[in-house]
């Protein structure tokens, strides 16, 4: 299937899962046999952190509907972390889980385009996301380049209204427009349909998404009815704050429409008891495996289940 | 000197330039030598950028205050691209040229921490670049954790007025404030003051800048007036349409407080004759050489010559 949000939309069907897994791998917070190899140079680092990856992708593949991987924690190991980042997400690929690289990548047209084409046309034998999170602080051509590049076959989400305490800064200022005194976040919204009404699928969704967070709940409900057919990327589930009651204004009368994600409440929830005192190397997949399970029921909890897939 | 922004202005006068060459490599667009290398692979291709980068940094050494590689065409490459990425970032400061990696990298505060660790402490062997570029659309607790992770040692370059057509979608919106409407890229400039307010170092500069293209010359000398203290990255002159003029708005009565910025102008000044027809494999670099030399001249015939150095 060729298009990213219609193939989102059966892989949630698939699993009956909106649960989007975050991968933000922090060296310090390594299961001890790996932290123990990850000391011995850059060079392990970055393949400790592509095995805990890798790891954490088995035993979550089963719970969730999607993964993210962030960027910024392996760039964060250096050029290896950069490679290690690749390898991730071929393997989740090779696991038949759709990729979101939270990469909030931003430039001018031209550069915009490099980064598309590193993201969505990468060099021979390198298998590029299934989205991407672009930022819009230039304006339209800094994003459209990547809605070229990508077409209805690749995702991208553009930041809307952020999970973070100072989203509001500037993405919450008012402004006139036509239609009367608009905040910004809205505005961009309308703009972020209108860059996805060539590309609506058969499932009413466009390509193009918007991030917006989990820690806005009153937000997210006004964007899903300004913006029927633009699926969301929902961060802050869990470790941020957000609950499964805030993240219900963020799907249709169907449950589709968007995923959640959480990341440190999954990839590192080996860190809480029972898990951390077993002497099983493997506890922490368990126990994200768990997590995972468990944030997917906690939201088909108030979302109820979703119809099976057309397939 | 610990001191980014003193540094810079320290290079500004030795080199009695305020330009700053961008490193934006194309394989398509190599000279015939390394193009050829470069059609081996992707390891190959990655090789031959390197080289050619490295090439252009020799050559425009004496002409440049400051180098500006930016990381998407590095990241267009893949991994092996990434890697040169360093390579040239080690290169540079081995020639005594300092670095900004225009990267415009932004994410929410522990994801900002992050990014702020790959690039100002960098694992071990890696040297970072002086100073980065920083997307503000999240607010403060997107820039600050950049702003703390490099002390005043490292630069920080927020963009405030961008150089591209449509910046001013969302950056010329305007909105009310206490001191009455503003537009955002003026309350982002008076914000950017503040963050760099306890970082003012010898010169009258913080190490908080801000990135204002050379395509709006008007509002470049507004906001100079507005921020005496932020010293500006100006990207804009030559291949997007910004003249010697049009820049002057942005320096002080010493003719300090700012670098503009040109890539392709001067990366590919070789593509035009008569290096072009050259049999000499080397006539990119002296091409670029004398494109450098060229728009230092042009700046300086605007705005007069520098000060000596003061060591």
């Amino acid at each position: 299937m060729s298009h990213f949000a219609d193939r989102l939309s059966e892989a949630i069907r698939a699993r009956n899962s909106r649960v989007c897994v975050g991968l933000d791998p922090v060296q310090a917070h390594l299961p001890r046999a790996l932290a123990a190899a990850a000391e011995q140079g850059p060079d392990e680092a970055a393949q400790a952190v592509g095995a805990f990856c890798c790891a954490i992708l088995d035993a979550v593949a089963p719970y969730a509907a999607v993964v993210k991987p962030q960027a910024a924690y392996f760039e964060a190991l250096g050029p290896a972390g950069y490679r290690v980042l690749w390898d991730v997400m071929a393997y989740a690929h090779g696991l038949g889980l759709p990729v979101i690289l939270d990469a909030k990548r931003s430039d001018i047209g031209s550069t915009a385009a490099a980064y598309a084409a590193a993201y969505f046309d990468p060099p021979a034998g390198l298998v590029g996301p299934d989205a991407l999170t672009v930022n819009p602080y230039l304006g339209s051509d800094g994003v459209l380049p990547f809605i070229e590049a990508g077409g209805p076959a690749r995702g991208v989400y553009v930041l809307v209204k952020t999970s973070n305490p100072s989203s509001g800064e500037l993405q919450d200022l008012r402004t006139a427009t036509p239609a009367g005194p608009r905040v910004i976040y809205r505005q961009l919204g309308e703009r972020v349909a209108q860059w996805g009404e060539a590309s609506v699928g058969d499932y009413g969704y466009s390509s193009v998404g918007a991030v917006v967070g989990a820690t806005y709940p009153e937000q997210l409900a006004e964007l899903r009815a300004w913006l029927p057919t633009v699926p969301f990327l929902v961060p802050g589930y869990g470790a941020q704050g957000g609950a499964a009651a805030d993240v219900a204004g963020a799907f249709d009368s169907r449950g589709l429409g968007a995923v959640v994600n959480s990341s440190r409440g999954i990839i590192y929830a080996g860190a809480q008891e029972p898990y951390a005192s077993s002497d099983d190397p493997d506890a922490f997949a368990a126990a994200a495996a768990e997590a995972a399970r468990i944030m997917r029921d906690d939201i088909n909890s108030v979302l109820g289940l979703l119809p099976p897939p057309s397939g």
